[in-house]
């Protein structure tokens, strides 16, 4: 019987993670995977449905997102509580200590197109958990749309950039600079 | 030796959706569809990759939509460009002819998750196209990512009024109207 293991679904990440990078994805198996970390194929599929969902960890980041949506303070405008949602992320996230793990998955993500369209998957479903948490604030449904559509932008501006930086700038002031740029190139004809 | 057949691939993609509706995505083939379609499976395949393909079209849309953009009169805004390419879309590929078979394969694509996430990739290579064609407008690269962004909800919007109405409005005004109203929402705190 597996024992308990600290943070398996993590361990089981950086063991794919490498091998996706030294064998490429089509060429690593859910078993090498498991091996690398340590742990067995049982304990991979405990926490994840296939190989494909390895490196999407397990709904960590669209919990926080929506807890921040909705704990930011009540006077708070879509695009401020989505700003509040992408400062809460920084801080407990895409912390300092990931930033070197999350540059080396988006590489692996954007050479496979099986991955690619998980990503784009759970980007769709990340934006609908957006509008839904900005409808429970009582955002009208077509505001929540623009507001989760132009964070979804913020967010992909300020993760690209935090993965790509050379200065090691935290991520929470990178998309607050973000929703700057974006609010200031909102007003588009 | 395959003789010219006119246009295959719609006829392949009428007889997938077929078949998807009848016995699911998952349990039929590609000799089934192309059989279907009175043809052979060496003609789907010069046309799509995989099973998965099928139901995309041929990349007219995305054509299209760019030709619609670097079209508008010069002194057409970014969002301006967009309604002016999906005004085009309306008036050549989302026909009152199409809607039917529209409705029908979206209800197909939500059903699957891996057609969702091949539909989702598409989504953000679509987004890719608009924005070059915005870049070549000259549009600044981030007001261009935001009118894509919004353009993207414009069409989904309309698109989904398209499928779902029961009053056979045409794509280019639902679209219209759909660009009034992401504006009116569009100045977003």
């Amino acid at each position: 019987m597996a024992r308990w293991q600290p943070d398996a679904p993590g361990r089981l990440a950086a063991a794919a993670l490498d091998l996706f990078e030294e064998h490429g994805y089509e060429n690593t198996t859910v078993i090498e995977i498991a091996e690398h970390a340590g742990l067995t194929k049982s304990t991979f599929f405990r926490y994840f449905p296939d190989k494909r969902e390895v490196l999407f960890g397990t709904g960590t980041v669209t919990d926080l997102l929506v807890e921040g949506i909705t704990s930011a303070p009540p006077a708070a405008g879509p695009l401020d509580a989505v700003a509040n949602a992408l400062d809460a992320l920084g801080r407990t996230f895409f912390t300092a200590d990931r930033r070197e793990f999350s540059g080396r998955r988006q590489a692996v993500l954007n050479a496979n197109t099986e991955l690619r369209e998980r990503e784009a998957l759970k980007r769709i479903d990340l934006t609908a958990s957006m509008i839904e948490a900005l409808n429970h604030r009582r955002v009208p449904n077509l505001t929540a749309r623009v507001a989760a559509k132009l964070g979804t932008l913020v967010w992909e501006i300020a993760y690209d950039r935090w993965i790509n930086t050379a200065n090691n700038e935290d991520f929470g002031p990178l998309a607050r600079q973000a929703l700057t740029e974006v609010r200031a190139a909102g007003t588009v004809r």
